[in-house]
């Protein structure tokens, strides 16, 4: 079950610490203090600290923390010390370009099937795994254990999709369609909202221009 | 300047207020209660009326919320009632997904031009843009107005990339490339980080596994 007692809000700062340590840990940087920690990724020192006791206090004081072991920590709190299977419904160019973000930027996280509905796409190769007719989706997921299925079709086709996934069993669904899809009970949704992030940066912008 | 008075975590709602308004819009349902509003965000009535108060309170009591006018002032706080002008750095399928997303979800934000260092890339029409070589973007940037530009690269290339997007005076930058770029004072910087989207997916599936 999910651990209630650490609040969504920090659970979404999490990877950003990580992946702040992780271009620490690839310049041999060995410690760092809450106040670095805070200059580096916009959160406040304080934060940080209380941010970081939730899983037990891994600093020291005056030494700071060990860039490391906070590295190695956050990244068995969020379950990264596992493989994750994934699979990608549409196979267009975002369904591509996410097969290729995940392959080269996403160890543990691996790409075992791919489908979609158009016979131009169905057969071709994408890093070595050949896209699939979607109707065999549910024959795959029945034999496969899949943790995450991904979902790249428009915003007409996101629901049938999450359906098949849902009764596919996956565990979570990563949906970049456009739409506000439901998904079985116990699934995890994780929307990447696209309009959302460009209607932010549009009110940015458009504040930052009135005087 | 930016209306410090209303708080971050307020703006990055509205968009999903607007998003489930529209659907309401094309469905022509007329009014709305904070109640129904909460069963269709996910965030608590109490919420939602506090949220809407910052910008005057379109509500009535009794009568709830009028979903074309909500939807329509909504979408002026967040800038929407104007065009933005925006120019694509690296082509490859990211860039042309989010091409694509641009022109046929996004109204009102449109793809001026779109540059790549690739010679298979320059040249080729994506939804009758031609990919120009990005050794033009410094001109282009010098004579055209450009309001947002994006960042479709690898992650070594974004900040060159940023570089060239602050020295032409884009007001906003939003980035797909998974690294922490710095972008020039007074510039609006809005990351996708697939990444921290992703840890977080994972975190919620390894958690509900564990009894």
């Amino acid at each position: 079950m999910r651990d209630n007692r650490i609040s969504n809000a920090v659970i979404r700062r999490l990877p950003r610490y990580r992946r702040i340590l992780e271009e620490l840990v690839a310049k041999d940087i060995e410690r760092i203090s809450s106040n670095e920690l805070s200059a580096l990724t916009g959160y406040t020192a304080s934060q940080i600290r209380q941010d970081l006791n939730n899983f037990g206090g891994f600093g020291q004081q005056g030494y700071g923390y060990n860039v490391q072991s906070l590295f190695t920590q956050i990244g068995l709190i969020l379950g990264l010390d596992r493989d994750y299977r994934m699979v990608i419904v549409g196979c267009g160019n975002l369904g591509q370009a996410i097969a290729n973000y995940a392959t080269y930027y996403k160890r543990g996280f691996r790409i075992t099937a791919m489908f979609d509905v158009n016979p131009k796409l169905i057969g071709i190769k994408i890093n070595d795994i050949e896209v699939q007719d979607y109707e065999f989706l549910e024959k795959y997921l029945a034999e496969n254990e899949i943790e995450i299925g991904i979902i790249c079709t428009t915003k007409n086709s996101a629901q049938d999709v999450a359906n098949k996934f849902t009764e596919g069993n996956v565990k979570g669904i990563w949906n970049f369609a456009p739409a506000d899809i439901e998904v079985g009970e116990g699934i995890v949704l994780e929307n990447v909202h696209l309009s959302d992030s460009l209607n932010t940066l549009a009110y940015f912008i458009s504040h930052q221009e009135r005087p």
